[in-house]
């Protein structure tokens, strides 16, 4: 039995929903790390990636880490599908399973605001970063919020899901379904050839060509390219829901900071409207969120700034789990914390 | 009824495979065009792709094109596993359907190379050339018989499949076998859905993350990507049979001129063996074949050189559908072929 829980739930009565439904009441399930200070001035907000939650994030967080809890006040919110935020798995009643709704970034961006500012009052945010879809919501606070993000620092992701990236995501979602024990998302019992295909055709993407020319796994503890994919990617997905992961899913394939409402699908005009400092830091070798594509939009920002990750982990430079880019993103955390905050534009 | 056959066959009874199965009767289908001269000396071979036949070649072939067939003798194999060879969807009892044998890249070659030598006494090749595994294939030419292969032209290809390459190819089969229709390959009909995984999990790796994000797929006549992921690869694919797929897909697993008896798995060894005129032509946005490892395979080629195809087609730079990539293979030919020969090494 835990003595202290692993984190805590902010409940929305009646959130409703940028595609219209209702979720009678939705869960944001989050955690802090640090103290905040009286004038809530040292918040930090770093949203969860893809199928990860707040455990993931907490390479960078602590004290004489790069968000130095002795300083800053570190709220990491769970992404909406999880499966600890509302999701198909934990949601009762005819909204769970497979008739859970379609959920928008801006939907976790709304759910977190209201976290944020009905349970601290907290209306500054020193910094918003994330990781690849936590990017994704990194970039929609700095947009929906210029007036309250000071620093953003959005790394292996992108401000809208491109079309290359959502052709990659519909192949996993295909090979997912291509299972018939999914049954359109009523099952019974979890879909495991499609998971495990699931984890397969993740295994391309997730890493660079150069990590597997290499035989990086092999630093990583892993005697075969076999057992790379079996004790570290099917492993990584095989306790996941389906209904969670698809999910996900397509709140990814529909991020688009140019959707919110004001910008009418104008890209560039949403992210003319950030006012934040903002650091980009794509991978060099990314092979579904491209330094190009972030070049690209580091042109419209009017205080951004893009740097690469150097290196072959490709996607999984994000994650932690590689020194070098580590020390990369947790140099570029301190160093953009550090720097003198003034509002652009 | 067709007056004319689309191709012959050339039969090699009690083939023995370099896994050690024998295939009673090993059909090797193929097509000529020109005609041979009577020195026997203008003959070219150009080895067919994944999932494609000699069709899928002929866009270089021709009078006034690159393989003039007004000067040159141009046989086409098909690969084992394409449903015109010996496949698993056209062979007969126990080696027919999932007990089909594991066929290597060389196994093609051994097949071929007795179908010049025995079917028309042919010596000498002026090029081997080949796209993806018939680039793979073109490598296995020119390792295996020197003496025999003047120039060679592998493009969008490599000598040895990549391990990440291979890791793309373990998500197709992963996506394919998802579906339980598949029954270990003991099908009553083809496992549908595990098709159209397969065809949109290829999608993704099919062309570069560029390709899409400048919508190029309305270019060639589709409105939206759905339509470009239903109307171009999942019917591209809809027609295959599953075990044929995954025959093939065995055989460029397994690609590697390094294994080959002799060079005792030593891949440089192999690539110097090589005493070919040899121009490769690596896509620049290829995700799976990307250029890098060219390069590298390049340096070990006496008489090597490697250009780069520039565009954004990625691996589908080689199929003939893109013209100024079509153009630049096209010219690459034409000026191999025009080189005069003076053995390397």
């Amino acid at each position: 039995m835990l003595t202290e829980p692993d984190h805590e739930v902010f409940e929305l009565p009646g959130f409703r929903l940028e595609r219209g439904a209702v979720l009678p009441t939705a869960r944001l399930a989050y955690r802090t790390y640090g103290v905040l200070d009286e004038r809530r001035s040292n918040a930090v907000l770093f949203p969860t990636w893809y199928a990860g939650t707040h455990h993931a994030n907490e390479w960078l967080i602590g004290p004489g880490r790069p968000l130095d809890t002795e300083r800053y006040f570190v709220v990491v919110p769970n992404l909406f599908g999880n499966g600890l935020s509302s999701s198909p798995s934990n949601t009762p009643g005819p909204l769970g399973g497979s008739g859970f709704p379609e959920v928008e970034i801006r939907d976790n961006v709304r759910a977190q605001h209201r976290l944020l500012t009905e349970r601290w009052g907290i209306t500054d945010l020193q910094l918003v970063l994330g990781c690849s879809m936590g990017a994704a919501q990194t970039y929609q606070w700095a947009a929906s919020h210029p007036e309250m993000v000071r620093r953003a620092l959005p790394f292996c992701g992108s401000s809208r899901t491109s079309p290359h990236n959502y052709v990659f995501l519909e192949g996993l979602k295909a090979a997912l379904t291509a299972d018939a024990d999914w049954q359109q998302g009523r099952y019974t019992r979890q879909p495991a050839a499609g998971l495990r295909a699931f984890a397969r055709v993740y295994a391309g993407w997730g890493l660079s060509q150069a990590f597997y020319w290499e035989h990086h796994y092999r630093e990583l503890g892993y005697a075969s390219l076999e057992e790379f994919l079996s004790g570290f990617w099917e492993a990584n997905f095989a306790g996941c829901d389906a209904n969670d992961l698809l999910a996900m899913l397509w709140t990814w394939q529909h991020a688009d900071i140019g959707a919110t409402p004001g910008f009418d699908g104008d890209l560039p005009r949403a992210l003319g409207a950030i006012r934040a400092r903002t650091l980009s830091l794509p991978s060099q070798r990314d092979l579904y969120f491209p330094p190009e594509d972030e070049v690209w939009a580091g042109r419209y920002i009017p205080d951004g700034t893009v740097r690469t990750i150097p290196g072959i982990w490709g996607h999984l430079a994000g994650g932690g789990a590689d020194p070098a880019a580590a020390a990369f993103i947790g140099d570029a955390v301190r160093e953009l914390l550090t720097t003198p905050w003034a509002r652009a534009g």
